[in-house]
């Protein structure tokens, strides 16, 4: 049985300066390996101290992940502290050398000394290439200890660790027992009101377990399976999923990392349908989290941002009557933007954000009122007004979660009229 | 002199369910009263474990700060594990238990006889009242060690911990030593490369100390003065401030946890200048990120997404005869883009950001090309050329930066112009 310490080196997080999000990844990726993690540490870029927390954690665990400490500065010291803590060397690594000559190359910037020390790794380990930045990763087996040294951006290390880690890890776990991990998304319905539907369910559960979890206006139910055999596990998550759908179905839009944006692209693909946008209270949000996903332009040739009345008038058309007597942000104003929209940009579904985000309250509405609206080609058009209650940035965020919700509810619904 | 650690106690933070975001905010609370921190640990809902890790802290800090664990459930353990620890008894506290009471009452919930557990505190010990919630801090001294218990959920401890607990632990704080911290932001110059410049004066440095560091693209310099007087540890910062933008000035943008974005539509403001973007690589985000910061609406009216040729020729008014010999993906499209936007959005300055964000290339360019139009009222257009070499996500996040940049410096040069 493999029982792994992360250690995080730097710092930044000792001063609190940045949030130690690598360590809550890496636990979530070695619990679906089936790695029990024991211990977090996090200590400064201090070649003793670092040294005292290997030897502690060598002392309960027999893996031991470190991230970060490989950049090219003086106070980068993990592989240089661990090659001395177990006596081994470190050599240039051709291939790592040859791709950050590659990455000045191909950025067109000068290569400083110190960053060939990047390319420096611990003999006799297993290299894990970084696709997204340079320092490599490394897997190092002492025969007592195995050694996972990983870079601290999360943008290089999470991608790293999901392309080569889990592969280079999951050889080295002997343990026969599989966790096999399942996320349903929920829209729609509060953390408690789901609970409420489901505690019964939750109650007499302990395999799989099913644990709740709320943030960012969604709810997600993380359903976890052990058993020898993967299949027998996905088997016993597919029937508790079963179970759980009867009653809060209505609610689920997806699995593990889908968004409803992603749900929604891929049910305009399939319909062969295109969409704009005219955002007021998102400025862009909408469009720039839907052009985020590759392949978007299948169903999204572009829309408009129309932050003042002005472009409202005159790029989008909005009766200047409608702005003057009802306001930017009204029921009449989203159905002309969503419907205006659709029309200049020639596309089969037009959808418009006007509101409050906040902090101040705009044309005596309070913060937190929406309009969303949703004009359909060969359907009357829909404007859908709520109120949140959240930051600003929430309240936009929510607003476009909402939006990719009402459309996604619209589309089935004409699915199930037919 | 206090030196703390910082041990989170719950098995959801090494499943990865949750982040520690508590030892962040705790390590910069603790940086600002004078008081260092060596590490942080995270520990599972277990007494021996967590015994072992009391241990261990025991040796290396005089200050044990523990988060978690207050709970009313059996798996709740830090209080009894420490009251066992050190030899204390965990007592009743008449008010902890009358606040508890009442918080039952006012939200109407009924009160279940493990509620009373939380009221339970470690005899002779300071109690930090919970105003958002039931289980109390508490402050114990043995002598040798402080020991300071706080409650999990952020939206508990941490006004727990600025209401009561600063002062708290201030009093306990002998030195009179202040650390004093702040972030030099620094963009279009690499980690490496910035290191070089100024490695000297690194070396050379021990307070205040100089920390760089890498992420999104940018690169940042802690640096840390510690003096009892806080105004001379000001004074040390702005002395080393001085010295190093000697060197590098001319990268340095901001200070601590501004953004280009920001510093972008503060220089705006400052000069009345109105701006508008057209974008098809970054499809919204440009904009929606100046959206984000409250009061935008003063210096942006609105813009276009235009992700497809269709939305550039008929909305955007590129020539087809550009799109025809050169393809979007250019800098005559650029410069179109950037001048049209800011004609039909009437703006003092259009922005445009076209190229490839991958993963494939289009029109024979190859991934991470990227054109920048900028079209500033009175001057000549310009066009900036980049090749990038990250994630799609990268690529669109570090146009957005570029974007920033590129006006930042064109509105400085035309002030030292005049």
């Amino acid at each position: 049985m493999i029982n792994a310490e992360i250690i995080a080196v730097g710092s930044e997080l000792l001063l609190g300066q940045i949030v130690n999000t690598n360590a809550r990844f890496l636990s979530q990726q070695l619990a679906s390996l089936g790695i029990n993690v024991f211990f977090h540490t996090v200590v400064g870029d201090n070649h003793d101290r670092l040294k005292t927390a290997i030897e502690i954690a060598e002392n309960r665990a027999n893996m031991i992940i470190f991230t970060g400490g490989l950049g090219p500065t003086k106070d980068d010291l993990t592989k240089e502290t661990i090659a001395r803590h177990i006596g081994k060397e470190l050599i240039m690594d051709q291939t790592a050398l040859e791709s950050i000559e590659l990455y000045f190359k191909r950025t067109n910037r000068v290569m400083t000394e110190n960053n060939r020390k990047q390319a420096l790794v611990l003999e006799g380990s297993h290299i894990l290439p970084n696709d997204h930045g340079m320092a490599p990763g490394m897997v190092v087996d002492s025969g007592s200890h195995i050694y996972v040294l990983l870079p601290g951006p999360p943008k290089e290390m999470e991608p790293m660790f999901l392309q080569y880690g889990c592969q280079a890890l999951s050889s080295k776990n002997k343990s026969k027992e599989k966790i096999v991990s399942r996320v349903l998304r929920f829209f729609g319905i509060g953390e408690a009101a789901l609970e409420t539907e489901i505690i019964d369910i939750i109650d007499s559960q302990s395999n799989p377990t099913i644990a709740p979890l709320a943030g960012d206006g969604e709810v997600t139910l993380r359903l976890t399976a052990k058993h020898v055999d993967e299949a027998v596990a996905q088997t016993m998550l597919d029937e508790v999923e079963k179970t759980i759908n009867q009653r809060v179905g209505e609610f689920f839009y997806g699995y593990d990392n889908t968004s409803l944006l992603a749900e929604l692209t891929k049910s305009l693909k399939e319909r062969k349908l295109t969409i704009t946008a005219a955002e007021s209270l998102t400025g862009g949000l909408f469009q720039q989290e839907l052009t985020s996903i590759a392949g978007a332009s299948s169903v999204f040739k572009g829309g408009i941002v129309c932050y003042s009345n002005e472009v409202k008038q005159h790029i989008l058309q909005v009766k200047p009557e409608i702005l003057e007597k009802h306001g930017a942000v009204s029921e009449q104003c989203a159905k002309e933007l969503a419907e205006n929209a659709a029309r200049l940009l020639e596309s089969d579904i037009g959808i418009s954000f006007t509101g409050v985000a906040g902090p101040d309250e705009v044309e005596g509405k309070p913060v937190g009122t929406v309009y969303i609206g949703i004009a359909i080609k060969g359907r009357p058009t829909v404007v859908e007004k709520m109120i949140l209650a959240g930051t600003r940035e929430a309240n936009r965020n929510r607003s476009v979660k909402f939006g990719c919700y009402f459309i996604l509810q619209n589309l089935k619904e004409s699915q199930n009229a037919k």
